[in-house]
C-alpha cells in the first residue's frame, strides 16, 4: 500500500519551511527514536515495523496534488514548495533487525542526514514503529504464555481500520504468531491463513448436525466445527463426534472443534475426554473468546486441553494495562556538529545527546548480562562504572569479562536499503532465540525482573556537561 | 485508499464456498451489525464509518491476483473461484447517518440480500465501523468535556498504522473535533490542519529566544511557540512575550503558545496572567501532554485558562477504560424466509431475530425519551408494554404520547449508494444537535444515566417463541 508524503503532522512541514528559509535545511542532524517505558508494564519490547518504514522512506515523493494542497493552505512560499517537489530521502538509518528484544530508553532508530529530511520523517517513523513494535511485543507475550500451543491471529474485525489489521498481522508474526485469519495479510506477507466458520453458518441450517455435515462435506480434510451455537457439551460436541465418525468412514478425519464461550478450561478438558473416548484423539481443540496472555496463562495452569488459541481483539489492538499505544518519541541529538540535549525539569524526560552505539553484553554461556548505551567510537572497559539512563545516582560496575555485541547496524545509506532485510520468519526466529538468552524473570508477565540498561562513562560525562551549561 | 476484496477473515470465504456448493448462496438473508456494551463504560456511542464502508462495498472486486492466491491455498474448487470472479455486492443496506447517537443492542447496520454477499462483508464492515464508531465516540466525549474549548487531533504518531491515523482522524471529526495535525487527512477529507513546532526546532538553535524569533520570522501570523523546552515560566513565556512584542512592532500578532509538560492548570493560569499583563490578551494558550476527557474535565474544574486542547494518543487510539476496541458483532437474523436466533446459555449473548425498525421516541419538547426496536411493519401503540433487550423480566409501559422517529434509512439499494451521504461537517452538527436532546445524565463521563432501549411487544413475542422451539 502506498502512503502519501503528506502522511505527517503539519508541524514537520512548517518546521521544514522554517529550516529552509533560514538555510539550515541541509545541515547535518541526528535524531534518535526511542520509548521511555516498556509496554504492558512488561520487561521488554520486540522491535518491529522497520521494513515498512524503510520502504516508505525509499519512495516518498510529493506529488503535484500534494503540492497544490499545501499551496492552498496559504502557509508556504513557492520556493519552499519547489524544494519539496525535488525532495528525496537520502539519510543514513541505523536500527536493529526486526524481532530484536529492546528496552526503554535505548536508541532504536537513528536517522542521520540533512536536518529537513531527518525531521520530515518523524511522524511516519513513529506511526509505523510505535504500532508494530507494540503489537509484536503483545504477540510475543501471548505466544510465550501459550508455550507450545499454536496462536492464530483473529483480530481484523476489531483492528483500527483496514491496514491497522494488515500492519498488525505483520507485526504479530514478527512477535511469534504463525497464523492469521486475515486473508489479505496472507497474500501480501505470505503468512499462513486459517479459517473455520461462524455461528451464522450453523444458523443458516435447520439444525446444528445438518450444518456440521454440510461443512464437512465441502471441507472434508479441513473442517474445524464451531460447537457452541446452542449448547457445547450437550449438543455441539456430540454432533461433532457424529460428523467425525461419518468423515472417517469416507477416509477423512475431522480436523478440530472451536470453543467460543463458557469456561474454556473446563469445556476443553471435557471435550478432549469425549473425543478421546469416541476414538478421535487427534481432533484438535481451538479456543477463542477475548483471550490474551493472562487468560492463556491461567487456562494452562488450570490444566486446559487447548491446542490452538485464536486471539483477536487483544492482539490486534495490543490492549491491556500499559497497552493501546507505545509512547515512542523522536528527538534531535546532534546538529551542526554539536551534541544536543533536551532538558525539562524532569530528568526522566531528558534526552541522551549525540551519536551513540547500543551494545549488549553477553556472558560466556551466551546469556545477556545487560545493555550499555555508549558514545560513537567509545569502547567499553571491563569493570568501568556505568549509570542508569534516567537516574545518574544509580551506578554500577561492569563485569570483568563479557562480549559486547552491537545490536544495531546501518540499514539504509543515502536513502537506499543496505543489504537484504530478514523475512518475517527470520525475524520471528530471532525473537525466539533471544528469549532463550534473556534472564528468565525478564519474560514474566507481572512484575518482571528489570533488565539493566546503562549509559557509558563518556555518555554520562557528556550529558552532565551539557546539563550544567544549559541550566546555569 | 483502495482495499482488497481479500480484506476479510478466511472463514468468510470458506463459508461462501460452502454456501455455494450447497446452492444456498443466493437465498435471501438479513444480517444485523450491533454491539453489546457502550464503549468507555459510557452512556452512548456515536455511529461512524458508514461512508468508507459503503464506498468499499460499491467497488469490491476479486482481481486475478486475488483469485490466484486463493487457488494456491488448495481449499477452493475452480467453479467457486469463477463465481468470485463475477462477485459484485448487490445488497440493500439500512443504517443511521454518521454522527447519530446510538446505544448497545440496537441494530445499526442491516444488510439484506443473497447469503453469500451479505456474509462476505462481515469482517470489513466490522473492521471499519467498530473502529470509526469507537473513535467518534471518544472524540465526542473529549469535545463535550472541553466545552467551548477547541480540540485539535494530534495522534498520528501513536495511531495504529498510517490509515489507523487517517480513518481515526475522519472519525474524530464525525465526533466533533474540528482540526487535525494530520496533513494527509486534511487533504483527503478537507479537515482544517494545524501545526506549531517541536522541541527539535528549539534545540536546533543556540538558544530558545533565537529559535522563537526564527519561527516567528517565517510565520509571523501563524506562530504558536512551544515554551517548555527548558523552563516554561522562567524562560519560555518571557521569551514568547519578547517575540510577541517584536512581532507587534512589525504589524503582526503572536498567535499562541503551547504548554506540553508540567501542571497545565497552574501553568496556563500563570501564562494567561503574564500575557495579559504584558498587553497580549489575545495570545491563545494551547495545551498538550496525554490529555483525555477526564484530564480536560479536571483542568477546567481547576480554573485552567486553556483555549485549545491538543489531544493525541488517547483520541487516536480511543484509549481508556472500556476503550481500545468496540466489540461490534454481525449476526444472521433472517434466512430463507425464516427469522433466525442465536441462543447460548447466556441470554445477554442471544440475538434479536428478523428484520427490524429502530425508533426513537421524542416528547413534545423534542427531548429523546427512549429507543424501541420493533419488528418490520410493526407500529408502536402508546402505553404498550416493552421489554429490556437482554432481560425480558424488566418491562415498562410506553408513554401515552410521543413522536416516533425512524433512526435508520436505506442507504444502499442493489449495491448502489442511495442519495447523498452527509459530509463530515453535517455529521458533526448532527451529533451536536442530538446531544442537546438527550437526557443530560446520559452524557456524564462516569456512571452515566442509562438511556432506555426496549424491544417491542411483537419482537419480544417472536424471540420467546423461537427460544422455546430451540431449547425444547
Amino acid at each position: 500500500m502506498r502512503y502519501s508524503a503528506l502522511l505527517t503532522d503539519l508541524y514537520e512541514l512548517t518546521m521544514l519551511a522554517g529550516y529552509f528559509e533560514h538555510g539550515m535545511h541541509e545541515d547535518d542532524a541526528s535524531f534518535d527514536l526511542f520509548f521511555r517505558a516498556n509496554p504492558f508494564k512488561g520487561g521488554y519490547a520486540v522491535f518491529a515495523g522497520l521494513e515498512p518504514a524503510l520502504r516508505y522512506l525509499e519512495q516518498v515523493r510529493f506529488t503535484e496534488q500534494d503540492l497544490a494542497y499545501l499551496d492552498s493552505l496559504n502557509l508556504f512560499r513557492p520556493r519552499f514548495l519547489d524544494y519539496l517537489e525535488g525532495f528525496r530521502f537520502r539519510c543514513k538509518v541505523i536500527a536493529p533487525d526486526e524481532g530484536t528484544v529492546v528496552f526503554a530508553n535505548e536508541p532504536l532508530v537513528t536517522i542521520e542526514g540533512g536536518l529537513a529530511q531527518a525531521q520530515l520523517v518523524e511522524t511516519v517513523l513513529l506511526n509505523i514503529i510505535n504500532f508494530q513494535t507494540l503489537v509484536a511485543t503483545k504477540a510475543a507475550r501471548i505466544q510465550h504464555a501459550a508455550g507450545d500451543g499454536e496462536v492464530v491471529e483473529f483480530g481484523l474485525r476489531r483492528a483500527h481500520g483496514p491496514d491497522g489489521g494488515l500492519g498488525g498481522t505483520r507485526a504479530a508474526c514478527v512477535g511469534g504468531v504463525r497464523c492469521t485469519s486475515n486473508t489479505w495479510a496472507g497474500q501480501i506477507f505470505g503468512i499462513p491463513v486459517q479459517g473455520t466458520h461462524a455461528h451464522s453458518w450453523v444458523m443458516a441450517f435447520d439444525d446444528e448436525l445438518t450444518a456440521f455435515r454440510a461443512y464437512a462435506e465441502v471441507f472434508p480434510d479441513n473442517a474445524v466445527l464451531l460447537v457452541d451455537t446452542y449448547d457445547t457439551l450437550r449438543i455441539g460436541i456430540p454432533n461433532a463426534i457424529t460428523v467425525a465418525g461419518e468423515l472417517r468412514k469416507k477416509g477423512h478425519e475431522l480436523k478440530g472443534v472451536r470453543l467460543d464461550s463458557g469456561d474454556l478450561a473446563y469445556l476443553s478438558r471435557r471435550a478432549r475426554k469425549m473425543f478421546d473416548e469416541a476414538g478421535f484423539p487427534d481432533v484438535r481443540i481451538v479456543a477463542s473468546n477475548e483471550l490474551d496472555e493472562y487468560v492463556i496463562q491461567s487456562l494452562r495452569s488450570e490444566g486446559s486441553r487447548i491446542d490452538i488459541y485464536g486471539v483477536g481483539t487483544q492482539l490486534a489492538t495490543a490492549g491491556g494495562e500499559g497497552g493501546g499505544a507505545l509512547g515512542g518519541v523522536y528527538k534531535l541529538v546532534r546538529f551542526a556538529d554539536k551534541p544536543r540535549l533536551k532538558v525539562t525539569q524532569d530528568i526522566a524526560k531528558a534526552t541522551l545527546p549525540d551519536r551513540k552505539r547500543l551494545l549488549r553484553l553477553v556472558d560466556a554461556a551466551g546469556t545477556f548480562i545487560q545493555d550499555v548505551i555508549c558514545r560513537e567510537g567509545e569502547n567499553l572497559e571491563p569493570g568501568a562504572t556505568v549509570y542508569d539512563p534516567t537516574n545518574p545516582s544509580q551506578r554500577r560496575r561492569l563485569e570483568k569479562t563479557f562480549d559486547a555485541v552491537e545490536i544495531r547496524r546501518v540499514v539504509m545509506e543515502k536513502g537506499q536499503i543496505v543489504g537484504d532485510l530478514p523475512d518475517l520468519k527470520n525475524c520471528a526466529d530471532h525473537r525466539v532465540e533471544q528469549f532463550r538468552r534473556l534472564p528468565e524473570g525478564t519474560l514474566r508477565l507481572h512484575n518482571p525482573h528489570t533488565y539493566k540498561i546503562s549509559i557509558s562513562p563518556q555518555l554520562h560525562e557528556l550529558r552532565e556537561r551539557l546539563m550544567e551549561k544549559i541550566m546555569f
